[in-house]
């Protein structure tokens, strides 16, 4: 068992805590809060859900990160990717606008707070890894194109539901008949605004004001114009005050449905959230345990899920600022969630005349800056493998749906590892003459003896490779007939399971019946280990030589 | 393209047939045949279908191999997993004894045969791999045991359907208060013929007679006794002549729900005719080309659907005794065929006086061969994870059926596989004072620098242990401040896929924001050539170094 402290990381810094901390802090709460202001309003629209739910996810999951969380700058909250695969997951068991839908998104917040908790607690976290790199960043650019599409029907003043390319590109079409002039005007100057911001030679915290500043001044203007009743889509009547407790429904069907969704929810949120809290603690030296990391995000979706939430995880943009902006401990969720309380309580009811174009513009200038492209060429020069796991992600992810990509992407990396190691490169080798050194004979001019037979295996054996290289000697042997030994160097073998075991037995017996003696050579301490608890050491028709050298010079004498 | 020859394999020993082939091949084929007949009755009746289909599935089939194979001694027809796996699938779609049964079990054999003929034409032999041995021993074994259980009833008088062990026992408990004494006696006495005869010190051609002489002794026994009339159930009335041919149902509903039946039938299959395929040539030092057999066993299993047949593949028994007769050529499968044949057209009407429980004891005798339980102890021994899968093959595969006991344990070995390498060992090393040599500093006393890193990790670099290596460096460098220069030395790394190669990039970018230079060491060729199409080698802080050594007195030397 870990101790109390790494169970609940504030007791680390909180007793430390001290005025200069509280100042800077304070600091990078107020620029954080500024930004998450648009950004959960933003989001939660994303999600299907009405724009309030993404403060409220603001509130109470940001308190429980700082206090079980241990990076000590990653800003927790709503998330433009997790807002979309809650919309997805949410939109298959309800419609937009209805309770159902409300309690779905509830649940997918539990079920994802629980996955990750359990995760934590039984440090699966290594079942992350089953997403990779090209995988995960290739999800990550269709994600935001597909998001990106979605918000182009509330910029020009029609609504476009679609969770895939396809539906949306015809939504669009069909939309374009009734462009609302007002509000492509509104949601056209927003987006020219906010793209000059971010470009302007501005200092950086004034530059990220931008969105809050385009939200204000939107606002009052749609206030002072009446812009509601000139057909310009708001947010609308919205309750006011603290979020309302909630209990998500306990109904084992949805919780079945709604599993997978979860599951997904989860991962990706987690991938996204530890590789941005170790990318900051590493430029300050400090360590994120990403077990407990695991307890604390999960914490914060079950506070969420009891809070009238949302799913929620580390955000990129915000943490960035946040580190930026000198935060020095957790506190800074804890001031965050305290100025988003407020804000919450004082100012919803203004909230009512945002107009949703300004929430559309500052989702596009959001998630494009996630759209990847070269990666894709860098990946395609690279690995050819890679690039068809990651082509897959982004093709299914676009045309059928965000949890069918993900799915695609990990089956399809995982089927090519295999076959990538299913035919491990294994060389003859031949004694460069005069030397202790033995390379490969279609590559060098080297020393071969016709009655010996030098084989180096590049790649750890097991099952998926093991019957390769009985297929491998076979080939080899029947090429040869004049050969009486055979020698495997296993310099590359990390491990030897039970099926390769197996197979290096079966080897030995066959070679055996054809009257060639099998040894190995250069087999590492662990592998050694391991083989001394077998048979196959007793059964071995030749010996175990320290090394490749030895084998040759005791065979070559020999014969 | 490889050439007609290889294709075509019986262009390659046919034109060089002669008289002493001919005798040696016609005495292994009236071997093979006296035990073909009983097994292939008992192996049909296992599979739920009319007897006679066994015999149907010896002919065409054998003669399929016999062109296409590359095996010169394996004998391939129905054998006894196989047949259960068809009774599982089959049964799942239609009940036995019914048109729709039989239409089932041909749609098996037509799928088996494309699945089989296309993974040989796209080379997809490799996928077979995703069976590790253990799973593969461990679902045989379970196999057999139901096999074994689910003959019981037949032998003891009453019949006895189920998959599972608990079906089975349950049939069994209730079947008890109506076993049958003359049947029980001739099951018995049969099972005791077997045995004895299996165990006796005779010549092993003479005891392989044993099946064919207890068949016709019980049914000449049967008939003479008009042991039917007396309760003893028997084979009953079957159409004689030669198989009638047949079209399996192009039925595209029925296809794919007995898609995944098939496909475990398959894989299954082709793992077992491979296997003993490649042994068996091992000892005459013969090559077997294994994307080949998945077209010849594919061909075999299409001839059988079109003959009245059912799926069939390589035979562990009958190819040893094939073998052990010396076989000269594949041309006994055609005289096999062709006696087959005969017996069809000629003796069908006798075998309708068959006793059941004759085939229930010679099916008993044949699997519980195949039952290795000293494996289950072995692999405990060698390996906890290979045991786990093991465990879960046979677990599920008695509890539940063998299709999900199958999936379940190739699911398992896999996440295993991922689990086993998501973690890899990693040492920190020292010098060994005054060598070239480089050490785990927790069990060698070595000279380390505290400025100097040297980190070696055990494994190739992919997607499913690269955050990991992220996690661990970020430990490493958190717990040593003083440390200016990390070494990270690569001769056990085969391989660095995308995801790897952008963990070495965020590691880079890290350890450079702070502080620190990262430098590789004695990267090989390969994994250095894939390495030079990226920009890391530019964007590396530090250098890469032929050697540990050489990076070692660089960089001590400049401290």
């Amino acid at each position: 068992m870990k101790p109390l402290r790494q169970w609940v990381p504030m007791l680390e810094w909180a007793p430390a805590y001290n005025r200069q901390a509280f100042g800077r802090d304070m600091l990078a709460a107020v620029i954080v809060t500024m930004l998450l202001i648009p950004q959960s309003l933003a989001y939660a629209t994303l999600a299907g859900l009405p724009a309030q739910v993404g403060l409220y996810a603001s509130i109470v999951p940001l308190i429980l990160y700082a206090v079980f969380g241990t990076s000590r700058t990653l800003s927790v909250g709503p998330v433009a990717i997790v807002a979309l695969m809650t919309a997805s997951a949410a939109g298959a068991v309800a419609t937009q606008g209805t309770p159902e839908y409300v309690a779905a998104a509830l649940t997918l917040a539990l079920l994802s707070g629980l996955i990750l908790i359990a995760m934590g607690l039984a440090r699966l976290g290594f079942l992350t890894n089953f997403l990779s790199h090209p995988v995960i960043s290739g999800f990550i650019t269709a994600s935001a194109l597909i998001i990106a599409a979605s918000q182009l029907g509330p910029l020009l003043g029609f609504s476009n539901t679609g969770n895939t390319l396809p539906e949306l590109g015809t939504g669009l079409i069909n939309g374009l008949r009734s462009v609302h002039g007002p509000t492509l005007a509104l949601g056209g100057l927003t987006l020219v605004f906010l793209y000059a911001m971010r470009w302007s030679p501005l200092e950086p915290n004034l530059r990220r004001t931008a969105p809050l500043l385009a939200l204000v001044a939107t606002t009052t203007l749609s206030w002072w114009l009446g812009l509601a009743d000139r057909g310009v889509a708001v947010v609308g009547d919205i309750s006011g005050g603290f979020p309302p407790l909630t209990t998500p429904p306990l109904e084992p069907d949805l919780w079945s449905t709604l599993f997978m969704g979860a599951l997904l929810i989860s991962i990706v949120g987690f991938v996204e959230s530890i590789s941005m809290a170790q990318t900051l603690a590493a430029r300050r030296r400090q360590r994120i345990d990403p077990d407990q990391e695991l307890i604390a995000l999960g914490s914060a979706n079950l506070g969420a899920s009891f809070s009238s939430g949302m799913p929620v995880t580390g955000s990129f943009s915000r943490s960035v600022v946040n580190f930026e902006a000198n935060a020095e401990t957790p506190a800074v969720g804890i001031y965050t969630a305290v100025g988003i309380a407020l804000v919450t309580a004082l100012f919803t009811p203004l909230i009512s005349h945002l107009p949703l174009a300004t929430l559309s513009a500052t989702i596009i200038v959001a998630v494009l800056s996630l759209v990847d492209l070269p990666i894709i060429k860098r990946t395609w020069d690279y690995s050819v493998s890679d690039f068809a796991a990651m082509l897959a992600t982004i093709g299914v992810t676009l045309a059928v749906g965000v949890e069918s990509g993900l799915i695609a992407g990990v089956a399809l990396s995982l089927g090519l590892h295999l076959y990538r190691t299913s035919k491990p490169h294994s060389a003859v080798l031949g004694r460069v003459p005069g030397t202790e050194h033995f390379r490969n004979v279609e590559r060098h001019e080297v020393e071969t003896d016709e009655k010996l037979l030098v084989v180096r295996v590049d790649e750890s054996l097991y099952f998926a490779n093991a019957r390769h290289l009985e297929d491998r000697v076979q080939e080899l042997i029947a090429a040869r007939p004049s050969v009486t030994d055979l020698i495997l160097t296993c310099q590359a073998v990390n491990t030897i399971d039970a099926s390769a075991l197996e197979s290096l037995e079966t080897i030995n017996r066959r070679l055996s019946h054809a009257g060639i003696r099998f040894h190995l050579a250069e087999v590492k301490g662990p592998v050694m280990d391991g083989l001394r608890k077998t048979e196959l050491l007793q059964s071995l028709t030749g010996e175990v030589h320290l090394s490749t050298y030895q084998a040759w010079q005791r065979l070559h004498e020999d014969s």
